[in-house]
């Protein structure tokens, strides 16, 4: 029996969803790539996405249909509620080969199933939907016409259930918790690798109620001259006295992910420095208590614009991202953004990332916060003391 | 100045063959978009591939031309030997926007230094080289004639200068390392997501010496039923006493990848597990000793699959994979495989992943080994002991 993290119900609620946007969009076919939209549909659950994986969902059939290699068909069966007839494979040497394509068994099983014509909507800026993939199912499938359903399933994901709300909470406390042993472990002589050691250690461990999962990507930690760097790594060298220290990370409880990133401040901040701290912390407080459903994304960011502007800051990176599940290479949901032009209306059961960070020329700091639009506001959903984190 | 993990010189050299392979293929430029191809000719590190990312290769350039997200420039100052002039940037309007492609301004540039004409190499089948990305340049370069230039780069990767092969060293002791970790926290009663902490700590943690970083993919960790199961997630259930669990994990140290996997039993292994893992370890063992420089791929893999069909056994994945840089989502180098008919001859200085594991109907066993090719024979990039590990 397989363990599903959710009812069977919820993944068919989904997959009507899903159809429904289809149908609007007169899409007879659609062919996902995107690991975290094929999770969404149907729990499946392995790393299995570094070679062409696919689920293909049609408005004939009552189940999607699962495509993938044939080892990473026991992890279907595992975590899915699909049905064996609707586990297909191909065999081992369509597997990273310089002359067959994963592609032309997958066309065949299309056509067994009679889903070779009629409008298929592919994932075209998907990031595991390769312009080789797409050319193969142009020559495999000449009867079809193809269309973009990128983002399709995407904004199915904005709203999260009950059950999603209650991972991300968890997904929360798991943030929480590895923030704070980051936090505790810094000090001047610390090894930058040794303080990420302990960042990955409870951002899997978890709690003692419940463990966490890998996260879409690694911490960024960037301390000292790279404090000035977004998505950096990581070095084995010591952190020194004196200098600031910008870690961004997720805590992620079954592909759940909820960011959260703090500066810290090894030593005593200049007061130019807590003075940034400052303007961030009320550009960030002020954004949170504005967030009420039937708002736009982008007001959500004039909000924080204008806060900061008072103390003479601007940020060209847009404000905060939609989240909810994530897979390697983001956990962004590539939907609604907080930024200008984004009308995106906000509505309960919304999840977002307020990315409160601001990169100037020669420093950085990220104090930021995940959060649920409720009903008649918002809930955070990491309880990490909003502040800049200052160690001496 | 940046910090680059390799002098200057190895890069030039990295990208005159680049440059050659080129020329005998036509192509007047590459546009390359996989992470490792873009890190191994020039050292870029940061995590920005999640949006559109280019390195452009030209012969009538002397460096190549970076091209990403504006708030990532200052990572391509740090981490590579670019001059200001060859990193250039798209505002982040652009970055997941529904209206905006960031392939229009890369056009622009690619314009303006008279790149727009001519063969143009890109990466179809790379992962990060959406369909949406490829009909973005040919819609806004139409005088350029585009072509295939994927693993022309990765080709040019196989063989290992001398420093690659400190750092795939390196990246042995980091896997030994977090494997010992592993197998020493592995118990009855123990959740496997704290076994998995632990492995990840000592990933990152590396050795009192030197700092390990990120992996391309998570530990793989199946245990008791799951075992039978290929690259799957752990849970946050204790482990169980009588059972076998399979750990798939590398050690990764500035990105060079050594992977290694094998098997814990918890309790008394009964003789047909006993026997399993006689064959899969005669047959590495056997397939170790033969390995040596001339060989062809295939070769080794014969006498692995010569070896276990004495004890009855079969194998239909493929036995290997060349390694060495890797980033998400797959650590192996996508060129040489070991299995059938794959006719690369081995070279001193190519490094594989021995991949000797075994999915059966209700079991699995792995057991591998990670080396490298020499001058007279092969080198074992891990010392962790070839056999299955019996605690009891």
């Amino acid at each position: 029996m397989p363990a599903l993290y959710f009812h069977e119900l919820e993944y068919q609620t989904r997959l009507a969803a899903t159809k429904q946007a289809m149908l609007k969009s007169d899409f007879d076919t659609i062919i996902l790539s995107d690991p975290a939209n094929i999770f969404y549909l149907t729990g499946f659950d392995a790393w299995a996405f570094y070679a062409p994986l696919f689920l293909v969902v049609s408005c004939e059939l009552n189940q999607p249909l699962w495509i993938g290699r044939f080892m990473d068909a026991v992890s279907a069966h595992d975590t899915t509620y699909l049905s064996e007839e609707n586990i297909r494979t191909y065999p081992d040497n369509f597997v990273q080969s310089s002359t067959l394509h994963p592609v032309e068994p997958t066309a065949l099983i299309l056509k067994e199933r009679g889903l070779d014509k009629g409008v298929i909507g592919v994932e075209m800026g998907a990031y595991y939907y390769t312009a080789r993939i797409h050319a193969e199912f142009l020559a495999n499938l000449p009867n079809a016409r193809f269309s973009d359903a990128e983002l399709l399933v995407n904004r199915v994901r904005l709203i999260k259930s009950p059950t999603e709300q209650h991972y991300l909470r968890e997904a929360g406390r798991i943030a929480d918790a590895a923030m704070a042993a980051a936090v505790d472990k810094c000090a001047p002589g610390v090894r930058e690798c040794d303080v990420v050691a302990e960042i990955y250690s409870k951002q899997i461990g978890g709690t003692s109620e419940f463990g966490g999962v890998y996260t879409t990507s690694p911490p960024h930690f960037c301390a000292a001259e790279r404090v000035r760097t977004p998505h950096g790594l990581w070095t084995d060298q010591p952190l020194k006295n004196n200098s600031a220290l910008n870690i961004e990370i997720a805590g992620a409880r079954l592909h759940y992910h909820c960011p959260i990133s703090r500066t810290v401040y090894l030593g005593h901040p200049p007061d130019s420095y807590l003075r940034l701290a400052d303007a961030v912390v009320e550009g960030l407080n002020t954004t949170m208590e504005s967030i009420r459903p039937g708002m736009m994304a982008e007001e959500v960011e004039l909000t924080w614009r204008k806060t900061i502007a008072k103390h003479g800051f601007e940020k060209e990176a847009r404000l905060g991202y939609s989240i909810g599940v994530g897979f390697p290479p983001t956990w962004g949901e590539r939907t609604a953004s907080l930024r200008p032009g984004d009308k995106t209306v906000l509505k309960a059961g919304m999840a977002f990332h307020c990315m409160s960070g601001l990169w100037l020329e020669n420093t950085g700091i990220v104090i930021t916060q995940s959060f649920l639009v409720t009903e008649n506001g918002n809930e955070p959903l990491t309880q990490f003391e909003r502040k800049l984190s200052v160690k001496n």
